[in-house]
């Protein structure tokens, strides 16, 4: 089945132990879609300025991801600049140019319109919302945010939280969204919120899944994913988004929302987000074929299983 | 098969955000002992003041534990107080007493001679060095340290690390040893010091088994272990010594060290030390039932596994 992704589509220009690259392409609705085109159908809404151009299209277009949705504005795409040269788990932002972004106007294209499955990638939650509102009849709806909404854009954000059934958050804003430090007390207040499941990411440390008590017939009980013993991570943006991109893609592409297929669900998001901060930007997943996600997967099992 | 364990036995005067206790009985080798008691026979070398009476000696007799080579000295038993009041990952020291432990000679009596697994809890690493040399026969070693031997004590503990087949140690404490922030490539570097295999505690995020390449038939492969998500932790003193405990113990227990028993060792590990953060001190290992450990092994299964 097919997924929506409203989000960023953006420039990059990232420097971190391995190096510096100036403006990649970059995003969270980029690193999503590219992560979930491996899994099933992805349709992008966003916005991007002049300066994205045919070169920007094909990363896209070689994953048959749906772009109609990427309106075109005067002026120029969403920037970001950053580094992670002290601490490779965060991200020291040196400049955000909204640009385009700021007047951003979220247009849902008819093609889109019989997505059931619907992803907010981290954006503004007045603009989450609204996306969310236009399309009622989607089946799954999950989405994303950061500690900048969390803390001063709280009252949108908790509207936001009522309409998703997913949410995806790393710890620190599980932490801060709740109030509690102690990640299960976190989570199920997290979960009273709205969503009734909760993935944590823990950065080189994995995911944990958390069910609110009665849903999906697995009481209240948690999953974890590893994350990869690394030896080197390239660069992390975008890791976050490419596990959600697997975790979502792999639920999209199920009959049945079985617990076992938001388990698996899980390994998929751990292994697409292994692939991303192998090499900068978009560069690795571009490039990634099936047959090493199927590879790595086992990999995952491996890791983790007793027998 | 028997493990003969040397380590502190001590006098713990703890506070976390869950309360404050008095003196409880603690120290390494009891934590330690505690644990592994569950699935084998454990012996003790230690030495305690006069402070330690038959309240303490009840404790280790209820569990079989061998205690004929805890020596008594005069004066008092080793003394720590800490809190967690800000972190429950990391304790703050606030007095440290070595009392008797200062001029602790490790004797090993003759009804110890025939352990086949030996583990040196975390002590000055020249009395760990003189048990490994009085102990040449045995079939196993396994050891701990902390960052104290780490910075001021390197070359002593260099000698310890040659001698020892599994390090147990935490991620700090594996970076430090290395030199090296990635946690792979510093596993490398700590397991060419010696140790064949290492296990890296993460505290709330589990633990990493890993192997130097060529070592028990698994080339360089890792294996993870989960941490139970837990609504409180009430206290965290001697978990990481649980988990020593819980895993040498039930390698102690096999017939064959396999793979496989590598991979349930390190469940084990992760099921004593939750456990241990439960209570107080040793109040929940030294209450617990081998029908509790199993059902907690089931649980830390279904936490991690696909089907």
């Amino acid at each position: 089945m097919a997924i929506t992704v409203v989000g960023s589509v953006a420039y990059d220009s990232i420097e971190t132990p391995a190096g510096r690259r100036e403006r990649c392409l970059g995003g969270a609705a980029t690193h999503f879609s590219l992560a979930a085109s491996f899994f099933t159908d992805v349709r992008v809404i966003a916005v991007v300025g002049e300066d994205f151009g045919p070169r920007q299209e094909a990363v896209f277009n070689k994953r048959n991801i749906d772009i109609r949705g990427i309106e075109r504005a005067p002026g120029k795409s969403f920037f970001w600049e950053g580094s992670y040269l002290e601490n490779l788990n965060e991200a020291k932002t040196h400049q955000t140019d909204l640009n385009v972004f700021a007047s951003f106007e979220p247009k849902i294209p008819d093609a889109y319109r019989d997505s059931q499955f619907l992803f907010l990638a981290n954006i503004d939650p007045v603009l989450q919302r609204r996306v969310r509102e236009a399309m009622p009849d989607v089946k799954l709806v999950a989405g994303d945010t950061m500690n900048y909404w969390i803390k001063d854009h709280r009252a949108a954000l908790l509207e936001v939280l009522k309409g998703l059934d997913i949410l995806l958050i790393n710890d620190t804003e599980a932490r801060m969204l709740a109030g509690n430090n102690n990640i299960v007390l976190a989570a199920r207040a997290v979960m009273a919120m709205g969503p009734r499941l909760l993935v944590v990411k823990h950065g080189e440390y994995g995911a944990s899944l958390f069910h609110r008590a009665g849903a999906d017939g697995e009481a209240s009980k948690t999953f974890k994913a590893p994350a990869l013993p690394l030896e080197e991570v390239v660069d992390p943006t975008g890791a976050g988004d490419s596990f959600a991109g697997g975790f979502f893609g792999y639920l999209a592409s199920q009959e049945t929302l079985t617990p076992g297929a938001f388990r698996r669900a899980m390994f998929y998001g751990s292994v697409m987000g292994s692939f991303a901060v192998e090499r900068f930007g978009t560069e690795r997943i571009a490039q990634l074929t099936r047959k090493e996600i199927d590879a790595r997967f086992t990999q995952f099992r491996e890791l983790t299983h007793l027998d």
